[in-house]
Protein backbone atom coordinates (compact mmCIF):
# COMPACT_ATOMS: atom_id res chain seq x y z
CA UNK A 1 0.00 0.00 0.00
CA UNK A 2 3.00 2.16 0.75
CA UNK A 3 4.16 1.64 -2.70
CA UNK A 4 1.96 4.24 -4.27
CA UNK A 5 2.91 7.07 -1.66
CA UNK A 6 7.11 6.06 -2.15
CA UNK A 7 6.39 5.91 -6.14
CA UNK A 8 4.59 9.39 -5.80
CA UNK A 9 7.54 10.88 -3.68
CA UNK A 10 9.84 9.68 -6.56
CA UNK A 11 7.67 11.70 -9.20
CA UNK A 12 7.55 14.91 -7.03
CA UNK A 13 11.56 14.91 -6.34
CA UNK A 14 12.30 13.91 -9.70
CA UNK A 15 9.85 16.77 -11.26
CA UNK A 16 12.39 18.91 -9.68
CA UNK A 17 14.26 17.99 -12.75
CA UNK A 18 17.88 18.21 -10.85
CA UNK A 19 19.74 14.89 -10.44
CA UNK A 20 21.76 16.11 -7.45
CA UNK A 21 18.31 16.14 -5.61
CA UNK A 22 17.33 12.59 -6.43
CA UNK A 23 20.53 11.53 -5.33
CA UNK A 24 20.59 12.85 -1.88
CA UNK A 25 16.46 12.16 -1.73
CA UNK A 26 17.45 8.44 -2.27
CA UNK A 27 20.08 8.49 0.57
CA UNK A 28 17.66 9.28 2.88
CA UNK A 29 15.85 6.76 5.18
CA UNK A 30 12.23 6.20 4.29
CA UNK A 31 11.33 5.47 8.00
CA UNK A 32 8.39 4.01 9.13
CA UNK A 33 6.25 5.91 7.14
CA UNK A 34 3.88 6.36 10.36
CA UNK A 35 2.16 9.58 8.96
CA UNK A 36 1.66 8.27 5.87
CA UNK A 37 0.11 5.06 7.38
CA UNK A 38 -2.15 7.05 9.26
CA UNK A 39 -3.82 8.70 6.23
CA UNK A 40 -4.25 5.82 3.95
CA UNK A 41 -5.79 4.01 7.09
CA UNK A 42 -7.86 6.60 7.55
CA UNK A 43 -8.46 8.53 4.08
CA UNK A 44 -8.22 5.02 1.65
CA UNK A 45 -6.31 4.57 -1.41
CA UNK A 46 -7.74 7.06 -3.63
CA UNK A 47 -5.45 9.61 -5.61
CA UNK A 48 -5.83 12.57 -3.32
CA UNK A 49 -5.20 10.62 -0.44
CA UNK A 50 -2.29 8.93 -1.60
CA UNK A 51 -1.41 12.48 -2.48
CA UNK A 52 -1.78 13.87 0.89
CA UNK A 53 0.86 10.71 2.42
CA UNK A 54 3.38 11.85 0.11
CA UNK A 55 3.05 15.68 0.77
CA UNK A 56 3.44 14.88 4.63
CA UNK A 57 5.92 12.45 4.55
CA UNK A 58 8.07 14.93 2.21
CA UNK A 59 7.67 17.88 4.64
CA UNK A 60 8.61 14.90 7.72
CA UNK A 61 11.24 14.76 5.71
CA UNK A 62 12.28 17.99 5.58
CA UNK A 63 11.79 18.42 9.42
CA UNK A 64 14.13 15.69 10.26
CA UNK A 65 16.69 17.14 7.70
CA UNK A 66 16.69 20.55 9.71
CA UNK A 67 16.16 18.84 13.12
CA UNK A 68 19.59 16.71 12.61
CA UNK A 69 21.43 19.74 11.52
CA UNK A 70 19.44 21.17 15.07
CA UNK A 71 20.92 18.23 17.15
CA UNK A 72 24.14 17.57 15.51
CA UNK A 73 22.82 13.99 14.59
CA UNK A 74 25.61 12.18 12.90
CA UNK A 75 23.30 9.14 12.43
CA UNK A 76 19.73 8.72 11.25
CA UNK A 77 18.37 4.88 11.68
CA UNK A 78 22.00 3.61 11.84
CA UNK A 79 22.89 5.35 8.91
CA UNK A 80 25.25 8.32 8.73
CA UNK A 81 22.52 11.50 8.22
CA UNK A 82 23.12 13.84 5.15
CA UNK A 83 24.45 15.97 7.66
CA UNK A 84 27.72 13.77 8.40
CA UNK A 85 28.16 12.69 4.70
CA UNK A 86 27.40 16.30 3.16
CA UNK A 87 27.38 18.82 5.79
CA UNK A 88 24.74 21.41 7.57
CA UNK A 89 24.61 23.48 4.19
CA UNK A 90 23.18 20.69 1.87
CA UNK A 91 20.90 19.63 4.86
CA UNK A 92 19.55 23.14 5.22
CA UNK A 93 18.46 23.66 1.63
CA UNK A 94 17.75 20.04 0.44
CA UNK A 95 15.21 20.35 4.11
CA UNK A 96 14.24 23.97 2.41
CA UNK A 97 13.49 22.37 -1.29
CA UNK A 98 11.36 19.46 0.40
CA UNK A 99 9.30 21.44 2.31
CA UNK A 100 8.41 24.27 -0.58
CA UNK A 101 7.75 21.41 -3.12
CA UNK A 102 5.42 20.24 -0.40
CA UNK A 103 3.64 23.49 -0.15
CA UNK A 104 3.90 23.52 -3.37
CA UNK A 105 1.88 19.87 -3.82
CA UNK A 106 -0.59 20.82 -1.39
CA UNK A 107 -1.92 23.81 -3.02
CA UNK A 108 -3.53 20.92 -5.24
CA UNK A 109 -5.39 19.83 -2.34
CA UNK A 110 -8.17 21.43 -0.73
CA UNK A 111 -7.58 24.87 0.67
CA UNK A 112 -8.32 23.51 4.07
CA UNK A 113 -5.90 20.86 4.13
CA UNK A 114 -3.24 22.98 3.17
CA UNK A 115 -4.09 25.15 5.67
CA UNK A 116 -4.12 22.42 8.53
CA UNK A 117 -0.85 20.75 7.27
CA UNK A 118 0.96 24.19 6.74
CA UNK A 119 0.05 25.33 10.29
CA UNK A 120 1.13 22.31 11.57
CA UNK A 121 4.41 22.80 9.94
CA UNK A 122 4.58 26.51 11.99
CA UNK A 123 3.70 24.34 15.38
CA UNK A 124 6.99 21.94 14.65
CA UNK A 125 9.06 24.69 13.70
CA UNK A 126 8.01 26.77 16.93
CA UNK A 127 8.61 23.25 19.06
CA UNK A 128 11.75 22.64 17.36
CA UNK A 129 12.50 26.34 18.50
CA UNK A 130 11.60 25.47 21.86
CA UNK A 131 13.36 21.99 22.57
CA UNK A 132 16.66 24.16 21.60
CA UNK A 133 15.91 26.70 24.09
CA UNK A 134 15.17 24.76 26.84
CA UNK A 135 18.00 22.30 26.44
CA UNK A 136 20.13 25.68 28.04
CA UNK A 137 18.67 25.19 31.38
CA UNK A 138 17.30 22.52 33.38
CA UNK A 139 13.56 22.38 32.78
CA UNK A 140 11.27 21.22 35.64
CA UNK A 141 7.97 22.45 34.24
CA UNK A 142 6.01 19.71 32.60
CA UNK A 143 3.55 21.50 30.87
CA UNK A 144 6.28 23.37 29.13
CA UNK A 145 7.70 20.09 27.89
CA UNK A 146 4.24 18.62 27.11
CA UNK A 147 4.21 22.35 24.57
CA UNK A 148 7.40 21.35 23.32
CA UNK A 149 6.70 17.83 22.19
CA UNK A 150 3.33 18.16 20.68
CA UNK A 151 4.51 21.16 18.46
CA UNK A 152 7.85 19.11 17.91
CA UNK A 153 6.04 15.88 17.21
CA UNK A 154 2.79 15.45 17.80
CA UNK A 155 1.42 18.36 15.81
CA UNK A 156 1.72 16.87 12.16
CA UNK A 157 0.75 13.77 13.04
CA UNK A 158 -2.22 15.41 14.47
CA UNK A 159 -2.41 17.03 11.15
CA UNK A 160 -2.21 14.21 9.43
CA UNK A 161 -4.79 12.48 10.81
CA UNK A 162 -7.03 15.36 10.90
CA UNK A 163 -6.85 16.15 7.19
CA UNK A 164 -6.88 12.35 6.16
CA UNK A 165 -10.63 12.93 7.99
CA UNK A 166 -11.49 16.00 6.58
CA UNK A 167 -10.23 14.34 2.81
CA UNK A 168 -13.13 11.73 3.00
CA UNK A 169 -15.38 13.26 4.75
CA UNK A 170 -15.38 11.81 8.10
CA UNK A 171 -15.95 14.29 11.21
CA UNK A 172 -12.44 15.46 12.46
CA UNK A 173 -12.01 16.11 15.73
CA UNK A 174 -11.80 12.46 16.94
CA UNK A 175 -9.16 11.89 14.11
CA UNK A 176 -7.41 14.79 15.26
CA UNK A 177 -7.51 14.00 18.77
CA UNK A 178 -6.04 10.38 18.27
CA UNK A 179 -3.27 11.72 16.16
CA UNK A 180 -2.34 14.56 18.84
CA UNK A 181 -2.47 11.58 21.70
CA UNK A 182 -0.26 9.28 19.16
CA UNK A 183 1.98 12.06 18.68
CA UNK A 184 2.56 12.58 22.37
CA UNK A 185 2.76 9.13 23.01
CA UNK A 186 5.23 8.59 20.45
CA UNK A 187 8.13 11.03 21.79
CA UNK A 188 7.09 10.27 25.38
CA UNK A 189 8.50 6.71 24.40
CA UNK A 190 11.23 8.16 22.24
CA UNK A 191 12.85 9.76 25.36
CA UNK A 192 12.22 6.72 27.82
CA UNK A 193 14.05 4.86 25.38
CA UNK A 194 17.08 6.83 25.82
CA UNK A 195 17.33 5.88 28.92
CA UNK A 196 16.62 1.96 28.88
CA UNK A 197 18.13 1.56 25.70
CA UNK A 198 21.97 -0.04 25.90
CA UNK A 199 23.76 2.06 23.25
CA UNK A 200 26.25 -0.21 21.07
CA UNK A 201 29.13 1.60 22.17
CA UNK A 202 29.17 1.78 25.79
CA UNK A 203 26.81 -1.02 26.52
CA UNK A 204 24.47 0.83 28.95
CA UNK A 205 22.14 4.09 28.16
CA UNK A 206 24.08 6.56 26.68
CA UNK A 207 21.77 9.53 27.98
CA UNK A 208 22.39 11.56 25.60
CA UNK A 209 19.16 13.66 26.02
CA UNK A 210 20.71 14.88 29.19
CA UNK A 211 24.01 15.41 28.13
CA UNK A 212 22.70 17.65 25.29
CA UNK A 213 20.31 19.61 28.14
CA UNK A 214 17.15 18.48 27.32
CA UNK A 215 15.22 17.34 30.82
CA UNK A 216 12.87 15.00 29.18
CA UNK A 217 10.07 13.49 31.38
CA UNK A 218 11.78 10.83 32.66
CA UNK A 219 14.27 13.74 34.38
CA UNK A 220 10.78 16.29 35.23
CA UNK A 221 9.21 13.27 37.03
CA UNK A 222 13.19 12.25 39.11
CA UNK A 223 13.91 15.75 39.85
CA UNK A 224 10.05 16.12 41.67
CA UNK A 225 10.78 12.70 43.45
CA UNK A 226 14.43 13.43 44.35
CA UNK A 227 15.01 15.61 48.24
CA UNK A 228 16.73 18.37 48.09
CA UNK A 229 20.58 17.70 47.99
CA UNK A 230 19.86 15.18 45.21
CA UNK A 231 17.63 17.94 42.98
CA UNK A 232 21.51 20.01 43.32
CA UNK A 233 23.29 16.94 42.04
CA UNK A 234 20.94 15.91 39.05
CA UNK A 235 20.63 19.16 38.03
CA UNK A 236 24.84 19.49 38.73
CA UNK A 237 25.31 17.07 36.18
CA UNK A 238 23.03 18.72 33.32
CA UNK A 239 24.42 19.49 30.32
CA UNK A 240 27.85 17.72 31.34
CA UNK A 241 29.61 14.43 29.84
CA UNK A 242 28.32 12.20 32.43
CA UNK A 243 31.18 10.10 34.18
CA UNK A 244 30.40 6.03 34.65
CA UNK A 245 29.28 6.68 38.42
CA UNK A 246 27.63 9.42 37.97
CA UNK A 247 24.71 7.91 35.13
CA UNK A 248 25.14 4.74 37.23
CA UNK A 249 23.25 6.95 39.85
CA UNK A 250 20.91 8.28 37.43
CA UNK A 251 19.87 5.39 36.55
CA UNK A 252 19.51 3.76 40.00
CA UNK A 253 17.32 6.82 41.49
CA UNK A 254 14.70 6.19 38.51
CA UNK A 255 14.79 2.75 39.30
CA UNK A 256 14.78 3.40 43.24
CA UNK A 257 11.48 6.16 42.38
CA UNK A 258 9.70 3.93 39.63
CA UNK A 259 9.75 6.85 37.13
CA UNK A 260 10.11 4.64 34.20
CA UNK A 261 6.76 3.38 35.05
CA UNK A 262 5.09 6.38 35.89
CA UNK A 263 6.24 7.99 32.31
CA UNK A 264 5.27 4.60 30.99
CA UNK A 265 1.84 4.91 32.51
CA UNK A 266 1.59 8.59 31.00
CA UNK A 267 2.22 7.12 27.79
CA UNK A 268 -0.25 4.31 28.17
CA UNK A 269 -3.32 6.52 29.36
CA UNK A 270 -2.78 8.81 26.06
CA UNK A 271 -2.65 5.59 24.07
CA UNK A 272 -5.53 4.11 25.94
CA UNK A 273 -7.86 7.41 25.41
CA UNK A 274 -6.53 7.36 21.48
CA UNK A 275 -7.88 3.28 20.97
CA UNK A 276 -10.98 4.18 22.78
CA UNK A 277 -11.50 7.26 19.96
CA UNK A 278 -10.86 4.63 17.12
CA UNK A 279 -12.81 1.74 18.55
CA UNK A 280 -15.93 4.22 18.63
CA UNK A 281 -14.93 5.21 14.92
CA UNK A 282 -14.68 1.74 14.20
CA UNK A 283 -11.02 1.63 13.07
CA UNK A 284 -9.51 -1.51 13.82
CA UNK A 285 -6.18 -0.32 11.85
CA UNK A 286 -5.95 2.87 13.71
CA UNK A 287 -6.27 0.82 16.99
CA UNK A 288 -3.79 -1.42 16.05
CA UNK A 289 -1.00 1.59 15.52
CA UNK A 290 -1.73 2.65 18.66
CA UNK A 291 -1.48 -0.43 20.58
CA UNK A 292 1.54 -1.41 18.30
CA UNK A 293 3.12 1.88 20.23
CA UNK A 294 2.52 1.27 23.57
CA UNK A 295 3.27 -2.47 22.85
CA UNK A 296 6.99 -0.93 21.89
CA UNK A 297 9.80 -2.76 23.45
CA UNK A 298 11.33 -0.86 26.15
CA UNK B 1 2.56 53.00 1.93
CA UNK B 2 4.77 49.92 2.57
CA UNK B 3 3.65 51.08 6.84
CA UNK B 4 1.02 48.61 5.73
CA UNK B 5 2.83 46.09 4.83
CA UNK B 6 4.75 46.21 8.29
CA UNK B 7 1.75 46.40 10.16
CA UNK B 8 0.90 43.38 8.35
CA UNK B 9 3.91 41.38 9.26
CA UNK B 10 3.78 42.04 12.88
CA UNK B 11 0.39 40.61 13.11
CA UNK B 12 1.61 37.62 11.46
CA UNK B 13 3.97 37.59 13.45
CA UNK B 14 2.09 38.36 16.63
CA UNK B 15 -0.50 35.39 16.05
CA UNK B 16 1.90 33.38 16.44
CA UNK B 17 1.53 34.31 19.76
CA UNK B 18 4.83 33.18 20.75
CA UNK B 19 6.63 36.47 22.38
CA UNK B 20 10.03 34.65 21.77
CA UNK B 21 9.48 34.93 18.05
CA UNK B 22 8.07 38.52 18.37
CA UNK B 23 11.34 39.43 19.86
CA UNK B 24 13.51 37.52 17.12
CA UNK B 25 12.07 39.06 14.52
CA UNK B 26 12.06 42.72 15.42
CA UNK B 27 16.00 42.10 15.14
CA UNK B 28 15.78 41.20 11.16
CA UNK B 29 16.67 44.27 9.59
CA UNK B 30 13.89 44.96 7.13
CA UNK B 31 15.68 45.84 4.48
CA UNK B 32 14.67 48.17 0.90
CA UNK B 33 11.47 45.84 0.71
CA UNK B 34 12.05 46.12 -2.85
CA UNK B 35 9.56 42.51 -3.29
CA UNK B 36 6.73 44.37 -1.50
CA UNK B 37 7.16 47.94 -3.39
CA UNK B 38 6.67 45.70 -7.09
CA UNK B 39 3.77 44.56 -5.79
CA UNK B 40 1.92 47.33 -4.25
CA UNK B 41 3.07 49.05 -7.13
CA UNK B 42 2.11 46.65 -9.97
CA UNK B 43 -1.17 45.66 -8.18
CA UNK B 44 -2.16 48.37 -6.22
CA UNK B 45 -2.66 48.93 -2.51
CA UNK B 46 -6.28 46.48 -1.57
CA UNK B 47 -5.95 43.99 0.52
CA UNK B 48 -4.95 41.34 -0.80
CA UNK B 49 -1.59 43.20 -2.80
CA UNK B 50 -0.86 43.99 0.63
CA UNK B 51 -0.96 40.34 2.20
CA UNK B 52 0.64 39.04 -0.82
CA UNK B 53 3.57 41.51 -0.50
CA UNK B 54 3.65 40.82 3.12
CA UNK B 55 3.62 37.09 3.02
CA UNK B 56 6.72 37.39 0.36
CA UNK B 57 8.79 39.68 2.24
CA UNK B 58 8.06 37.21 5.32
CA UNK B 59 9.39 34.11 2.70
CA UNK B 60 12.45 36.79 1.56
CA UNK B 61 12.92 36.87 5.62
CA UNK B 62 12.94 33.25 6.21
CA UNK B 63 15.32 32.95 3.04
CA UNK B 64 18.34 35.30 4.42
CA UNK B 65 18.03 33.55 7.54
CA UNK B 66 18.90 30.40 6.09
CA UNK B 67 21.27 31.71 3.57
CA UNK B 68 23.38 33.68 6.18
CA UNK B 69 23.75 30.25 7.85
CA UNK B 70 25.07 28.45 4.38
CA UNK B 71 27.35 31.41 3.97
CA UNK B 72 28.41 31.94 7.43
CA UNK B 73 27.49 35.71 7.50
CA UNK B 74 28.26 37.68 10.81
CA UNK B 75 26.31 40.62 9.36
CA UNK B 76 23.02 41.45 7.91
CA UNK B 77 22.90 45.40 6.54
CA UNK B 78 26.16 46.15 9.34
CA UNK B 79 24.05 44.59 12.49
CA UNK B 80 25.02 41.36 13.40
CA UNK B 81 22.81 38.47 11.72
CA UNK B 82 20.90 36.00 14.20
CA UNK B 83 22.65 33.26 13.56
CA UNK B 84 25.66 35.53 15.24
CA UNK B 85 24.13 36.23 17.85
CA UNK B 86 22.05 33.26 18.82
CA UNK B 87 22.92 30.97 16.75
CA UNK B 88 22.55 28.72 14.01
CA UNK B 89 20.21 26.53 15.46
CA UNK B 90 17.87 29.44 16.12
CA UNK B 91 17.84 31.15 12.75
CA UNK B 92 17.10 27.68 10.87
CA UNK B 93 14.10 27.54 12.83
CA UNK B 94 12.84 30.84 12.65
CA UNK B 95 13.40 30.63 8.86
CA UNK B 96 10.97 27.47 9.08
CA UNK B 97 8.76 29.62 11.19
CA UNK B 98 8.16 32.16 8.82
CA UNK B 99 8.73 30.18 5.82
CA UNK B 100 5.42 28.12 7.07
CA UNK B 101 3.84 31.14 8.39
CA UNK B 102 3.88 32.79 4.70
CA UNK B 103 2.95 29.33 3.14
CA UNK B 104 0.32 29.27 5.41
CA UNK B 105 -1.08 32.79 5.04
CA UNK B 106 -0.70 32.08 1.02
CA UNK B 107 -3.66 29.32 1.21
CA UNK B 108 -5.74 31.74 2.27
CA UNK B 109 -4.74 33.84 -1.86
CA UNK B 110 -5.73 32.32 -4.85
CA UNK B 111 -4.43 28.96 -5.74
CA UNK B 112 -2.18 30.01 -8.65
CA UNK B 113 -0.52 32.82 -6.99
CA UNK B 114 0.10 30.32 -3.88
CA UNK B 115 1.32 28.03 -6.53
CA UNK B 116 3.38 30.60 -8.21
CA UNK B 117 5.26 31.86 -4.40
CA UNK B 118 5.50 28.39 -3.66
CA UNK B 119 7.32 27.04 -6.75
CA UNK B 120 9.63 30.12 -6.64
CA UNK B 121 10.39 29.26 -2.94
CA UNK B 122 11.42 25.48 -4.33
CA UNK B 123 13.75 27.28 -6.99
CA UNK B 124 15.31 29.56 -4.50
CA UNK B 125 16.28 26.92 -2.82
CA UNK B 126 17.76 24.60 -5.32
CA UNK B 127 19.87 28.04 -6.51
CA UNK B 128 21.05 28.31 -3.34
CA UNK B 129 21.67 24.55 -2.94
CA UNK B 130 23.68 25.18 -6.39
CA UNK B 131 25.46 28.34 -5.03
CA UNK B 132 26.87 25.66 -2.05
CA UNK B 133 27.85 23.46 -4.71
CA UNK B 134 29.43 25.10 -7.39
CA UNK B 135 31.86 26.95 -4.64
CA UNK B 136 33.56 24.18 -4.72
CA UNK B 137 34.98 24.60 -7.38
CA UNK B 138 36.18 27.16 -10.35
CA UNK B 139 33.24 27.96 -12.02
CA UNK B 140 34.60 29.25 -15.62
CA UNK B 141 30.31 28.25 -17.08
CA UNK B 142 28.72 31.54 -17.14
CA UNK B 143 25.12 29.73 -18.03
CA UNK B 144 25.89 27.86 -14.75
CA UNK B 145 26.06 31.10 -12.78
CA UNK B 146 23.17 32.71 -14.57
CA UNK B 147 20.70 29.56 -13.99
CA UNK B 148 22.02 29.48 -10.25
CA UNK B 149 21.23 33.06 -9.61
CA UNK B 150 17.94 32.85 -11.34
CA UNK B 151 17.19 30.56 -8.60
CA UNK B 152 19.19 32.42 -5.74
CA UNK B 153 17.84 35.53 -6.38
CA UNK B 154 15.31 36.37 -9.00
CA UNK B 155 13.18 33.45 -9.12
CA UNK B 156 11.18 35.30 -6.04
CA UNK B 157 11.65 38.85 -7.01
CA UNK B 158 9.89 37.34 -10.80
CA UNK B 159 7.24 35.17 -8.82
CA UNK B 160 6.33 38.72 -6.98
CA UNK B 161 5.77 40.35 -10.04
CA UNK B 162 3.75 37.87 -11.81
CA UNK B 163 1.79 37.13 -9.22
CA UNK B 164 1.41 40.53 -8.44
CA UNK B 165 0.07 41.03 -12.13
CA UNK B 166 -2.48 38.16 -11.97
CA UNK B 167 -4.05 39.32 -8.84
CA UNK B 168 -5.51 42.73 -10.40
CA UNK B 169 -5.86 40.79 -13.59
CA UNK B 170 -2.78 42.41 -15.70
CA UNK B 171 -1.66 39.81 -18.00
CA UNK B 172 1.30 38.61 -16.44
CA UNK B 173 3.94 37.31 -19.05
CA UNK B 174 5.72 40.81 -19.12
CA UNK B 175 5.25 41.39 -15.15
CA UNK B 176 7.26 38.25 -14.82
CA UNK B 177 9.87 38.92 -17.50
CA UNK B 178 10.48 42.30 -15.99
CA UNK B 179 11.01 40.72 -12.53
CA UNK B 180 13.07 38.18 -13.95
CA UNK B 181 15.27 40.16 -15.81
CA UNK B 182 15.54 42.71 -13.07
CA UNK B 183 16.90 39.89 -10.12
CA UNK B 184 19.17 38.79 -12.49
CA UNK B 185 20.61 42.52 -12.63
CA UNK B 186 20.68 42.84 -9.16
CA UNK B 187 22.50 40.00 -8.31
CA UNK B 188 25.16 40.54 -10.66
CA UNK B 189 25.35 44.06 -9.75
CA UNK B 190 25.64 42.92 -6.17
CA UNK B 191 28.49 40.58 -7.44
CA UNK B 192 30.00 43.50 -9.04
CA UNK B 193 29.57 45.34 -5.97
CA UNK B 194 31.99 42.81 -3.78
CA UNK B 195 35.37 43.81 -5.90
CA UNK B 196 34.05 47.24 -6.28
CA UNK B 197 33.60 48.54 -2.64
CA UNK B 198 36.49 49.40 -0.83
CA UNK B 199 35.93 47.35 3.00
CA UNK B 200 35.97 49.52 6.16
CA UNK B 201 38.88 47.11 7.58
CA UNK B 202 41.09 46.38 4.36
CA UNK B 203 40.49 49.75 2.43
CA UNK B 204 40.34 47.94 -0.31
CA UNK B 205 37.91 45.45 -2.06
CA UNK B 206 37.61 42.13 0.09
CA UNK B 207 36.94 40.23 -2.78
CA UNK B 208 34.99 38.06 -0.45
CA UNK B 209 33.03 35.51 -3.29
CA UNK B 210 36.26 34.98 -4.15
CA UNK B 211 37.92 33.83 -0.93
CA UNK B 212 34.40 31.76 -0.32
CA UNK B 213 35.39 30.04 -3.71
CA UNK B 214 32.15 31.77 -6.04
CA UNK B 215 33.32 32.62 -9.30
CA UNK B 216 30.66 35.03 -9.59
CA UNK B 217 30.47 36.72 -13.28
CA UNK B 218 33.70 38.90 -13.44
CA UNK B 219 35.23 36.11 -12.75
CA UNK B 220 34.28 33.67 -15.22
CA UNK B 221 34.63 36.91 -17.34
CA UNK B 222 38.28 37.09 -16.64
CA UNK B 223 39.56 33.79 -16.25
CA UNK B 224 38.32 33.70 -20.32
CA UNK B 225 40.19 36.99 -20.62
CA UNK B 226 43.18 35.79 -19.31
CA UNK B 227 46.03 33.96 -21.00
CA UNK B 228 47.55 30.13 -20.32
CA UNK B 229 49.50 30.87 -17.59
CA UNK B 230 47.56 33.18 -15.99
CA UNK B 231 44.69 31.23 -16.26
CA UNK B 232 46.82 29.00 -13.84
CA UNK B 233 47.64 31.21 -11.70
CA UNK B 234 43.92 32.68 -11.40
CA UNK B 235 43.10 29.40 -10.70
CA UNK B 236 45.16 28.68 -7.60
CA UNK B 237 44.07 31.64 -5.65
CA UNK B 238 40.84 30.26 -5.96
CA UNK B 239 38.70 29.87 -2.66
CA UNK B 240 42.41 31.02 -0.83
CA UNK B 241 43.06 33.75 2.09
CA UNK B 242 44.65 36.22 -0.37
CA UNK B 243 47.96 38.43 0.27
CA UNK B 244 47.42 42.24 -0.61
CA UNK B 245 49.93 41.49 -3.89
CA UNK B 246 47.27 38.84 -4.71
CA UNK B 247 44.45 40.52 -4.13
CA UNK B 248 46.07 44.24 -6.19
CA UNK B 249 46.87 41.27 -8.91
CA UNK B 250 43.30 39.88 -9.60
CA UNK B 251 42.10 43.97 -9.68
CA UNK B 252 44.82 45.04 -11.93
CA UNK B 253 43.62 42.57 -14.40
CA UNK B 254 40.33 43.14 -13.95
CA UNK B 255 40.90 46.84 -14.94
CA UNK B 256 43.29 45.85 -17.83
CA UNK B 257 40.90 43.56 -19.30
CA UNK B 258 37.85 46.35 -18.91
CA UNK B 259 36.09 43.35 -16.87
CA UNK B 260 33.57 45.34 -14.81
CA UNK B 261 32.47 47.50 -18.39
CA UNK B 262 31.61 44.13 -19.66
CA UNK B 263 29.22 42.76 -16.30
CA UNK B 264 27.94 45.89 -16.25
CA UNK B 265 26.87 45.91 -19.57
CA UNK B 266 25.18 42.55 -19.13
CA UNK B 267 23.34 44.20 -16.02
CA UNK B 268 22.60 47.12 -18.59
CA UNK B 269 21.16 44.70 -21.25
CA UNK B 270 18.65 43.14 -19.02
CA UNK B 271 17.76 46.45 -17.01
CA UNK B 272 17.01 47.96 -20.53
CA UNK B 273 14.46 44.90 -21.50
CA UNK B 274 13.27 45.35 -18.19
CA UNK B 275 12.36 48.75 -18.75
CA UNK B 276 11.35 48.98 -22.52
CA UNK B 277 8.84 46.09 -21.07
CA UNK B 278 7.34 48.36 -18.18
CA UNK B 279 7.48 51.71 -20.62
CA UNK B 280 4.84 49.29 -22.85
CA UNK B 281 2.79 48.23 -19.83
CA UNK B 282 2.77 52.30 -18.87
CA UNK B 283 4.10 51.85 -15.38
CA UNK B 284 6.38 54.40 -14.51
CA UNK B 285 7.45 53.41 -11.35
CA UNK B 286 8.28 49.88 -12.09
CA UNK B 287 10.58 51.60 -14.86
CA UNK B 288 12.00 54.15 -12.05
CA UNK B 289 12.90 50.88 -9.89
CA UNK B 290 14.64 49.60 -13.37
CA UNK B 291 17.07 52.70 -13.12
CA UNK B 292 17.58 52.73 -10.24
CA UNK B 293 19.19 49.62 -9.75
CA UNK B 294 21.33 50.08 -12.59
CA UNK B 295 22.53 53.51 -11.38
CA UNK B 296 23.65 52.16 -8.49
CA UNK B 297 26.94 53.98 -7.27
CA UNK B 298 29.15 51.43 -7.64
Amino acid sequence: MLEAVERRLEQYISSLEEPIITELYRKLPSGKRLRAKLILYIAGEKNDAIKLASIVELIHAASLLHDDVIDDAMLRRNKPSINATYGNKVSIMLGDILYSKGFNELTFLDNKIAQIVSNAVTKLSIGELYDVEMSKDFNTDKDKYIDMIYGKTASLIEASAWSAALLCGKKGENYKLYGKNLGLAFQMIDDLLDITSNSDILGKPALHDFVEGKTTIPYIYLYDALDLEQKIKLKSLHKKILSQDESIWILEEMKKNDILSKCYLDAKILIEEAISLMSYENEPKLVAIAKEMIDRNF
